[in-house]
Protein backbone atom coordinates (compact mmCIF):
# COMPACT_ATOMS: atom_id res chain seq x y z
CA UNK A 1 0.00 0.00 0.00
CA UNK A 2 0.73 3.93 -0.59
CA UNK A 3 1.54 5.45 2.96
CA UNK A 4 2.07 8.80 3.83
CA UNK A 5 3.32 10.12 7.29
CA UNK A 6 2.69 13.27 8.36
CA UNK A 7 5.28 14.68 10.88
CA UNK A 8 4.70 17.56 13.01
CA UNK A 9 7.65 18.20 14.98
CA UNK A 10 10.42 21.33 14.77
CA UNK A 11 13.70 19.26 15.56
CA UNK A 12 14.39 16.56 13.00
CA UNK A 13 16.61 14.72 15.49
CA UNK A 14 13.70 14.11 18.30
CA UNK A 15 12.60 11.07 18.70
CA UNK A 16 9.10 11.85 16.88
CA UNK A 17 11.86 12.08 13.62
CA UNK A 18 13.32 9.35 14.50
CA UNK A 19 9.84 7.57 14.41
CA UNK A 20 8.94 8.96 11.19
CA UNK A 21 11.97 7.58 9.39
CA UNK A 22 11.38 4.18 11.13
CA UNK A 23 8.02 4.17 9.72
CA UNK A 24 8.95 5.12 6.70
CA UNK A 25 12.24 2.39 6.23
CA UNK A 26 10.17 -0.43 7.76
CA UNK A 27 7.14 -0.04 5.78
CA UNK A 28 9.37 0.07 2.49
CA UNK A 29 10.89 -2.95 3.65
CA UNK A 30 7.52 -4.67 3.98
CA UNK A 31 7.01 -3.62 0.35
CA UNK A 32 5.16 -0.72 0.61
CA UNK A 33 5.67 3.03 -0.68
CA UNK A 34 5.99 6.00 1.81
CA UNK A 35 5.57 9.42 1.54
CA UNK A 36 6.84 11.70 5.05
CA UNK A 37 5.56 15.52 5.09
CA UNK A 38 7.73 17.01 7.43
CA UNK A 39 5.07 20.24 7.81
CA UNK A 40 8.39 22.37 10.38
CA UNK A 41 11.01 21.65 7.70
CA UNK A 42 8.49 22.57 4.85
CA UNK A 43 7.75 25.73 7.04
CA UNK A 44 4.01 24.85 6.15
CA UNK A 45 1.72 27.54 7.11
CA UNK A 46 0.18 26.51 9.83
CA UNK A 47 -2.93 29.00 10.91
CA UNK A 48 -5.75 29.29 8.29
CA UNK A 49 -6.46 32.93 7.67
CA UNK A 50 -7.15 35.54 5.30
CA UNK A 51 -4.59 35.09 3.42
CA UNK A 52 -5.58 31.69 2.34
CA UNK A 53 -8.33 33.00 0.62
CA UNK A 54 -7.00 34.63 -2.70
CA UNK A 55 -10.80 35.44 -4.44
CA UNK A 56 -13.05 35.34 -1.90
CA UNK A 57 -16.66 34.16 -2.17
CA UNK A 58 -17.92 36.87 0.47
CA UNK A 59 -14.90 39.71 1.05
CA UNK A 60 -17.37 41.50 4.14
CA UNK A 61 -17.68 38.26 6.14
CA UNK A 62 -14.89 35.69 6.18
CA UNK A 63 -16.41 32.29 7.43
CA UNK A 64 -13.82 29.96 6.57
CA UNK A 65 -15.48 26.85 5.73
CA UNK A 66 -17.34 28.88 3.11
CA UNK A 67 -14.73 30.50 1.65
CA UNK A 68 -12.83 26.84 1.40
CA UNK A 69 -15.77 25.48 -0.63
CA UNK A 70 -15.85 28.69 -2.61
CA UNK A 71 -12.13 28.20 -3.15
CA UNK A 72 -12.40 24.86 -4.46
CA UNK A 73 -15.49 25.63 -6.82
CA UNK A 74 -13.30 28.12 -8.27
CA UNK A 75 -10.17 26.32 -8.03
CA UNK A 76 -7.98 28.79 -5.80
CA UNK A 77 -7.51 26.15 -3.50
CA UNK A 78 -3.76 27.70 -2.30
CA UNK A 79 -1.02 25.08 -4.21
CA UNK A 80 0.44 23.80 -0.12
CA UNK A 81 -2.59 22.78 0.58
CA UNK A 82 -3.81 21.61 -2.99
CA UNK A 83 -0.63 19.14 -2.78
CA UNK A 84 -0.99 17.97 1.01
CA UNK A 85 -4.87 17.14 -0.53
CA UNK A 86 -3.34 15.18 -3.35
CA UNK A 87 -0.72 13.30 -0.90
CA UNK A 88 -3.54 12.45 1.61
CA UNK A 89 -5.33 11.65 -1.95
CA UNK A 90 -2.62 9.25 -2.86
CA UNK A 91 -2.32 7.29 0.18
CA UNK A 92 -3.71 4.31 1.51
CA UNK A 93 -2.30 4.67 4.91
CA UNK A 94 -2.25 8.10 7.00
CA UNK A 95 0.23 8.19 9.73
CA UNK A 96 -0.25 11.53 11.76
CA UNK A 97 3.25 11.55 14.08
CA UNK A 98 2.99 14.16 16.51
CA UNK A 99 4.09 14.98 20.30
CA UNK A 100 1.36 15.79 23.04
CA UNK A 101 1.79 19.26 23.97
CA UNK A 102 -0.67 20.36 25.90
CA UNK A 103 -2.49 17.01 26.07
CA UNK A 104 -3.47 17.47 22.62
CA UNK A 105 -1.50 18.01 18.92
CA UNK A 106 0.86 20.51 18.46
CA UNK A 107 -0.73 23.44 16.65
CA UNK A 108 1.22 22.71 13.82
CA UNK A 109 -0.87 19.62 12.84
CA UNK A 110 -4.50 21.36 14.08
CA UNK A 111 -3.86 24.20 11.86
CA UNK A 112 -2.52 21.13 8.55
CA UNK A 113 -6.23 19.77 9.67
CA UNK A 114 -7.80 23.22 9.54
CA UNK A 115 -6.40 23.79 6.45
CA UNK A 116 -6.43 20.71 4.18
CA UNK A 117 -9.46 19.28 5.73
CA UNK A 118 -11.86 21.39 4.10
CA UNK A 119 -15.21 21.31 3.60
CA UNK A 120 -15.46 19.85 0.09
CA UNK A 121 -12.21 17.72 -0.02
CA UNK A 122 -12.84 16.75 3.97
CA UNK A 123 -16.13 16.45 4.53
CA UNK A 124 -19.64 17.57 3.11
CA UNK A 125 -23.08 17.85 4.77
CA UNK A 126 -24.21 14.64 4.34
CA UNK A 127 -21.01 12.76 4.17
CA UNK A 128 -19.37 12.59 7.37
CA UNK A 129 -18.26 9.23 9.57
CA UNK A 130 -19.49 6.20 7.73
CA UNK A 131 -20.45 8.24 4.63
CA UNK A 132 -17.20 10.59 4.62
CA UNK A 133 -15.16 11.11 1.92
CA UNK A 134 -12.17 9.17 2.87
CA UNK A 135 -13.82 5.68 3.22
CA UNK A 136 -11.65 2.66 2.80
CA UNK A 137 -8.47 4.63 3.88
CA UNK A 138 -6.40 3.71 6.89
CA UNK A 139 -5.27 6.10 9.60
CA UNK A 140 -3.06 5.76 12.58
CA UNK A 141 -1.82 8.01 15.09
CA UNK A 142 1.86 7.77 16.24
CA UNK A 143 2.71 10.16 19.53
CA UNK A 144 4.72 10.91 21.61
CA UNK A 145 4.29 11.63 25.95
CA UNK A 146 6.35 13.82 27.71
CA UNK A 147 5.46 12.33 31.00
CA UNK A 148 5.08 8.53 31.76
CA UNK A 149 2.45 5.91 31.28
CA UNK A 150 0.70 5.83 34.06
CA UNK A 151 -0.28 9.63 34.37
CA UNK A 152 -2.31 8.90 31.04
CA UNK A 153 -3.91 6.04 32.83
CA UNK A 154 -7.83 5.99 33.18
CA UNK A 155 -7.22 7.38 37.31
CA UNK A 156 -4.18 9.68 35.87
CA UNK A 157 -3.79 12.78 36.74
CA UNK A 158 -3.79 13.66 32.42
CA UNK A 159 -6.32 10.84 32.09
CA UNK A 160 -6.74 7.99 29.71
CA UNK A 161 -4.63 8.82 26.41
CA UNK A 162 -7.64 7.20 24.30
CA UNK A 163 -10.04 9.74 25.89
CA UNK A 164 -7.08 12.90 24.75
CA UNK A 165 -7.03 10.94 21.52
CA UNK A 166 -10.79 11.43 20.63
CA UNK A 167 -10.91 14.54 19.13
CA UNK A 168 -8.50 12.94 16.32
CA UNK A 169 -9.43 9.73 16.46
CA UNK A 170 -12.83 10.44 16.05
CA UNK A 171 -13.68 13.81 15.35
CA UNK A 172 -10.91 14.31 12.23
CA UNK A 173 -10.02 11.02 10.98
CA UNK A 174 -13.53 8.84 11.23
CA UNK A 175 -14.67 12.21 10.53
CA UNK A 176 -13.35 11.84 7.01
CA UNK A 177 -14.18 8.06 7.19
CA UNK A 178 -11.07 6.81 7.45
CA UNK A 179 -10.92 3.25 9.18
CA UNK A 180 -8.58 4.19 12.21
CA UNK A 181 -6.01 1.81 13.33
CA UNK A 182 -4.89 1.48 17.11
CA UNK A 183 -2.16 3.93 17.51
CA UNK A 184 1.40 3.56 18.45
CA UNK A 185 2.12 5.45 21.97
CA UNK A 186 5.32 5.93 22.83
CA UNK A 187 5.38 7.42 26.73
CA UNK A 188 8.20 9.51 27.78
CA UNK A 189 10.84 8.81 25.61
CA UNK A 190 13.08 11.40 26.51
CA UNK A 191 13.43 9.60 29.90
CA UNK A 192 13.94 6.06 29.10
CA UNK A 193 17.19 6.10 27.60
CA UNK A 194 19.06 5.24 24.36
CA UNK A 195 17.97 1.40 25.31
CA UNK A 196 14.81 1.98 25.90
CA UNK A 197 14.41 4.20 22.45
CA UNK A 198 15.78 1.13 20.96
CA UNK A 199 13.45 -0.94 22.28
CA UNK A 200 10.34 1.24 21.24
CA UNK A 201 11.38 1.60 17.79
CA UNK A 202 11.48 -2.24 17.49
CA UNK A 203 8.15 -2.30 19.16
CA UNK A 204 6.97 0.31 16.22
CA UNK A 205 8.25 -1.98 13.45
CA UNK A 206 6.06 -4.83 14.97
CA UNK A 207 2.77 -2.46 14.88
CA UNK A 208 3.76 -1.42 11.11
CA UNK A 209 4.35 -5.21 10.47
CA UNK A 210 1.05 -5.97 11.51
CA UNK A 211 -1.42 -3.35 10.06
CA UNK A 212 -3.58 -6.09 8.62
CA UNK A 213 -4.33 -7.28 12.07
CA UNK A 214 -4.31 -4.34 14.40
CA UNK A 215 -7.23 -3.85 15.86
CA UNK A 216 -9.38 -0.80 14.11
CA UNK A 217 -10.65 1.32 16.68
CA UNK A 218 -14.30 1.16 17.26
CA UNK A 219 -16.74 3.81 16.84
CA UNK A 220 -20.91 3.44 16.10
CA UNK A 221 -22.18 3.63 12.57
CA UNK A 222 -24.33 6.46 12.07
CA UNK A 223 -27.88 3.77 12.22
CA UNK A 224 -27.12 3.98 15.68
CA UNK A 225 -27.94 7.68 16.66
CA UNK A 226 -31.09 9.36 16.36
CA UNK A 227 -32.22 12.13 14.46
CA UNK A 228 -30.34 14.25 17.21
CA UNK A 229 -27.33 12.20 17.02
CA UNK A 230 -27.39 11.14 20.38
CA UNK A 231 -27.69 7.16 20.79
CA UNK A 232 -30.24 5.14 20.21
CA UNK A 233 -31.66 3.97 23.38
CA UNK A 234 -31.17 0.37 22.83
CA UNK A 235 -27.40 0.97 21.93
CA UNK A 236 -25.07 0.54 24.87
CA UNK A 237 -22.06 3.51 24.47
CA UNK A 238 -18.35 1.86 24.21
CA UNK A 239 -17.01 4.17 21.78
CA UNK A 240 -14.26 7.60 22.72
CA UNK A 241 -16.00 8.40 26.23
CA UNK A 242 -19.22 8.13 24.76
CA UNK A 243 -21.82 6.92 28.01
CA UNK A 244 -25.31 7.59 29.16
CA UNK A 245 -26.17 11.09 31.21
CA UNK A 246 -26.37 11.08 34.49
CA UNK B 1 -11.04 42.76 39.15
CA UNK B 2 -9.23 43.22 35.96
CA UNK B 3 -10.30 40.67 33.06
CA UNK B 4 -8.13 39.77 29.83
CA UNK B 5 -10.40 38.16 27.09
CA UNK B 6 -8.23 35.98 24.78
CA UNK B 7 -10.45 35.58 21.07
CA UNK B 8 -9.34 33.54 18.59
CA UNK B 9 -11.78 33.88 15.63
CA UNK B 10 -10.55 35.41 11.84
CA UNK B 11 -13.58 37.69 11.90
CA UNK B 12 -14.67 40.26 13.93
CA UNK B 13 -18.05 40.25 13.24
CA UNK B 14 -18.35 36.58 14.18
CA UNK B 15 -20.47 35.42 17.25
CA UNK B 16 -17.45 34.77 18.83
CA UNK B 17 -16.52 38.46 18.32
CA UNK B 18 -19.75 39.15 19.54
CA UNK B 19 -18.92 37.26 22.55
CA UNK B 20 -16.19 39.14 23.43
CA UNK B 21 -17.27 42.16 23.22
CA UNK B 22 -19.85 41.58 24.81
CA UNK B 23 -17.95 40.06 27.67
CA UNK B 24 -15.99 43.24 27.61
CA UNK B 25 -18.89 45.44 27.83
CA UNK B 26 -20.81 43.73 30.66
CA UNK B 27 -17.73 43.42 32.95
CA UNK B 28 -17.12 47.00 32.42
CA UNK B 29 -20.52 47.97 33.70
CA UNK B 30 -19.64 45.46 36.28
CA UNK B 31 -17.39 47.50 37.94
CA UNK B 32 -13.93 45.68 35.93
CA UNK B 33 -11.05 46.86 34.17
CA UNK B 34 -11.52 44.72 30.55
CA UNK B 35 -8.61 43.69 27.85
CA UNK B 36 -9.42 41.75 25.10
CA UNK B 37 -6.63 40.47 22.67
CA UNK B 38 -7.80 39.74 19.19
CA UNK B 39 -4.94 37.33 18.08
CA UNK B 40 -6.12 36.97 14.66
CA UNK B 41 -6.65 40.95 14.06
CA UNK B 42 -3.21 41.68 16.01
CA UNK B 43 -1.77 38.80 13.70
CA UNK B 44 -0.12 36.86 16.08
CA UNK B 45 2.40 34.56 15.42
CA UNK B 46 0.96 31.09 16.06
CA UNK B 47 2.98 28.82 15.47
CA UNK B 48 6.12 28.17 18.04
CA UNK B 49 9.20 27.20 15.68
CA UNK B 50 12.78 28.11 15.47
CA UNK B 51 12.09 31.35 14.87
CA UNK B 52 11.25 31.88 18.64
CA UNK B 53 14.63 31.90 19.52
CA UNK B 54 16.94 34.46 18.39
CA UNK B 55 19.78 33.36 20.46
CA UNK B 56 19.75 29.36 21.43
CA UNK B 57 20.91 27.64 24.36
CA UNK B 58 21.56 24.67 21.90
CA UNK B 59 22.26 25.50 18.57
CA UNK B 60 21.92 21.89 17.15
CA UNK B 61 18.56 20.43 18.67
CA UNK B 62 15.62 22.70 19.19
CA UNK B 63 13.83 21.64 22.43
CA UNK B 64 11.24 24.27 22.29
CA UNK B 65 10.52 23.82 26.61
CA UNK B 66 14.42 24.25 27.17
CA UNK B 67 14.83 27.33 24.68
CA UNK B 68 12.15 28.37 26.37
CA UNK B 69 13.72 28.62 29.84
CA UNK B 70 17.24 29.86 28.06
CA UNK B 71 14.84 32.51 26.63
CA UNK B 72 13.80 34.01 29.79
CA UNK B 73 16.81 33.16 31.74
CA UNK B 74 18.83 35.46 29.10
CA UNK B 75 15.91 38.18 28.69
CA UNK B 76 15.31 37.05 24.80
CA UNK B 77 11.78 36.25 24.59
CA UNK B 78 9.75 37.33 22.21
CA UNK B 79 8.21 40.49 22.42
CA UNK B 80 4.49 39.45 21.04
CA UNK B 81 4.76 37.03 23.84
CA UNK B 82 5.97 39.04 26.64
CA UNK B 83 3.65 41.05 25.57
CA UNK B 84 0.45 38.63 26.35
CA UNK B 85 2.58 36.83 29.09
CA UNK B 86 2.27 40.71 30.64
CA UNK B 87 -1.25 40.70 29.77
CA UNK B 88 -2.01 37.81 31.56
CA UNK B 89 -0.01 38.91 34.71
CA UNK B 90 -1.91 41.62 35.08
CA UNK B 91 -4.96 39.83 34.71
CA UNK B 92 -7.54 38.26 37.94
CA UNK B 93 -9.72 36.69 35.07
CA UNK B 94 -8.54 34.84 31.92
CA UNK B 95 -11.64 34.54 29.60
CA UNK B 96 -10.94 32.42 26.35
CA UNK B 97 -13.16 32.90 23.39
CA UNK B 98 -13.18 30.36 20.30
CA UNK B 99 -14.90 28.46 18.09
CA UNK B 100 -14.58 24.49 18.35
CA UNK B 101 -13.02 23.09 15.62
CA UNK B 102 -12.46 19.63 14.96
CA UNK B 103 -13.42 18.97 18.73
CA UNK B 104 -11.21 21.37 20.30
CA UNK B 105 -9.54 24.74 20.15
CA UNK B 106 -8.65 26.77 16.84
CA UNK B 107 -4.69 26.22 16.33
CA UNK B 108 -4.22 29.74 16.80
CA UNK B 109 -5.28 29.37 19.90
CA UNK B 110 -3.57 26.14 20.76
CA UNK B 111 -0.42 27.81 19.43
CA UNK B 112 -1.03 30.52 21.50
CA UNK B 113 -0.99 28.16 24.64
CA UNK B 114 2.03 26.67 22.94
CA UNK B 115 3.96 29.91 23.01
CA UNK B 116 3.10 32.04 25.93
CA UNK B 117 2.32 29.58 28.27
CA UNK B 118 6.01 28.57 28.35
CA UNK B 119 8.54 26.66 30.66
CA UNK B 120 9.86 29.17 33.39
CA UNK B 121 6.32 31.23 33.37
CA UNK B 122 3.33 29.16 32.67
CA UNK B 123 4.68 26.21 34.80
CA UNK B 124 7.81 24.65 36.56
CA UNK B 125 8.91 21.32 37.35
CA UNK B 126 7.04 20.74 40.47
CA UNK B 127 4.64 23.91 40.13
CA UNK B 128 2.06 22.30 38.54
CA UNK B 129 -1.94 22.22 39.15
CA UNK B 130 -2.29 23.29 43.07
CA UNK B 131 0.95 24.68 42.95
CA UNK B 132 1.12 26.25 39.37
CA UNK B 133 2.39 29.57 38.97
CA UNK B 134 -0.80 31.49 38.47
CA UNK B 135 -2.48 30.15 41.44
CA UNK B 136 -5.39 32.90 42.43
CA UNK B 137 -6.23 33.75 39.32
CA UNK B 138 -9.86 32.38 37.64
CA UNK B 139 -10.22 31.33 34.36
CA UNK B 140 -13.04 30.18 31.84
CA UNK B 141 -13.94 29.40 28.25
CA UNK B 142 -16.25 31.03 26.04
CA UNK B 143 -16.71 28.64 23.26
CA UNK B 144 -19.53 28.12 20.37
CA UNK B 145 -20.00 25.04 18.62
CA UNK B 146 -21.16 24.31 14.81
CA UNK B 147 -23.89 21.67 15.89
CA UNK B 148 -26.41 21.51 18.38
CA UNK B 149 -26.18 20.57 22.15
CA UNK B 150 -27.13 17.07 21.43
CA UNK B 151 -24.38 16.18 19.70
CA UNK B 152 -22.42 17.01 22.75
CA UNK B 153 -24.24 14.76 25.53
CA UNK B 154 -22.34 12.49 27.07
CA UNK B 155 -24.29 9.94 24.17
CA UNK B 156 -23.98 12.68 21.59
CA UNK B 157 -21.81 11.99 18.24
CA UNK B 158 -19.12 14.37 19.74
CA UNK B 159 -19.12 13.16 22.84
CA UNK B 160 -19.37 15.13 26.20
CA UNK B 161 -18.16 18.94 25.48
CA UNK B 162 -16.59 19.16 29.07
CA UNK B 163 -14.37 16.05 28.54
CA UNK B 164 -13.63 17.75 25.04
CA UNK B 165 -12.43 21.28 26.98
CA UNK B 166 -11.04 18.65 29.52
CA UNK B 167 -7.68 19.42 27.48
CA UNK B 168 -8.04 23.22 27.73
CA UNK B 169 -9.95 22.61 31.81
CA UNK B 170 -7.38 20.79 33.06
CA UNK B 171 -4.46 20.38 30.75
CA UNK B 172 -3.94 24.22 30.25
CA UNK B 173 -5.70 26.50 32.75
CA UNK B 174 -5.75 24.13 36.01
CA UNK B 175 -2.06 23.31 34.75
CA UNK B 176 -1.19 26.72 35.13
CA UNK B 177 -2.59 27.31 38.69
CA UNK B 178 -5.60 28.70 38.43
CA UNK B 179 -8.86 28.03 39.28
CA UNK B 180 -11.77 27.41 36.39
CA UNK B 181 -15.08 28.74 36.47
CA UNK B 182 -18.05 26.81 34.60
CA UNK B 183 -17.97 27.64 30.61
CA UNK B 184 -20.18 29.63 28.94
CA UNK B 185 -21.06 27.33 25.76
CA UNK B 186 -22.86 29.01 22.86
CA UNK B 187 -24.29 26.11 20.90
CA UNK B 188 -24.55 26.26 16.63
CA UNK B 189 -25.56 29.90 17.43
CA UNK B 190 -25.64 30.23 13.19
CA UNK B 191 -28.39 28.13 13.44
CA UNK B 192 -30.76 29.86 16.16
CA UNK B 193 -31.50 33.05 14.16
CA UNK B 194 -31.15 36.60 15.44
CA UNK B 195 -33.60 36.18 18.18
CA UNK B 196 -31.78 33.02 19.61
CA UNK B 197 -28.50 34.86 19.46
CA UNK B 198 -29.96 37.78 21.48
CA UNK B 199 -31.02 35.38 24.21
CA UNK B 200 -27.62 33.73 24.29
CA UNK B 201 -25.54 37.25 24.71
CA UNK B 202 -28.43 37.94 27.22
CA UNK B 203 -27.63 34.35 29.08
CA UNK B 204 -23.59 35.87 28.87
CA UNK B 205 -24.46 38.43 30.70
CA UNK B 206 -26.35 36.55 33.39
CA UNK B 207 -22.97 34.10 33.19
CA UNK B 208 -20.55 36.88 33.72
CA UNK B 209 -22.71 38.59 36.38
CA UNK B 210 -22.24 35.65 38.88
CA UNK B 211 -18.59 34.99 38.45
CA UNK B 212 -18.79 34.74 42.40
CA UNK B 213 -21.21 32.18 42.90
CA UNK B 214 -20.64 30.52 39.22
CA UNK B 215 -18.85 26.41 40.37
CA UNK B 216 -15.63 26.25 39.78
CA UNK B 217 -14.80 23.06 38.29
CA UNK B 218 -14.04 20.07 40.62
CA UNK B 219 -10.04 18.58 39.87
CA UNK B 220 -8.81 16.22 42.49
CA UNK B 221 -5.30 17.85 44.58
CA UNK B 222 -2.02 16.73 44.64
CA UNK B 223 -2.19 14.46 47.70
CA UNK B 224 -5.07 12.25 46.44
CA UNK B 225 -2.45 11.56 43.96
CA UNK B 226 0.49 8.39 44.24
CA UNK B 227 3.75 8.72 43.15
CA UNK B 228 2.99 7.73 39.69
CA UNK B 229 0.10 10.17 39.45
CA UNK B 230 -2.88 8.18 39.54
CA UNK B 231 -5.17 8.26 42.23
CA UNK B 232 -4.78 6.83 45.47
CA UNK B 233 -6.92 3.79 45.96
CA UNK B 234 -9.60 5.57 48.31
CA UNK B 235 -10.06 8.47 46.09
CA UNK B 236 -13.03 8.01 43.79
CA UNK B 237 -12.18 9.45 40.39
CA UNK B 238 -14.78 12.21 39.69
CA UNK B 239 -12.64 15.10 37.56
CA UNK B 240 -13.18 15.02 34.28
CA UNK B 241 -13.03 11.75 31.94
CA UNK B 242 -11.03 10.29 34.91
CA UNK B 243 -12.28 6.87 36.06
CA UNK B 244 -10.65 3.35 37.10
CA UNK B 245 -9.87 1.65 34.54
CA UNK B 246 -11.41 -1.41 33.20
Amino acid sequence: LKALVVLAHPEPQSFNGALARRAEATLQALGHEVKVTDLYQEKFKGIPDADDFSVRGDPSYLRIDREQTYSRDNGVVPPDVLEQQRLVDEADLLILQFPIWWYSMPAMLKGWAERVFTRGWGYMPGMKYDNGLHAGKLAMVSCTTGTTESTYAPDGIDGDIMALLWPVHNGLLRYAGMDVLTPFISFAPESIGEEGRRATLEAYDQHLASLETLPRLFFHSLDEYGPDLRLLPHVEPRSGFQRRPG
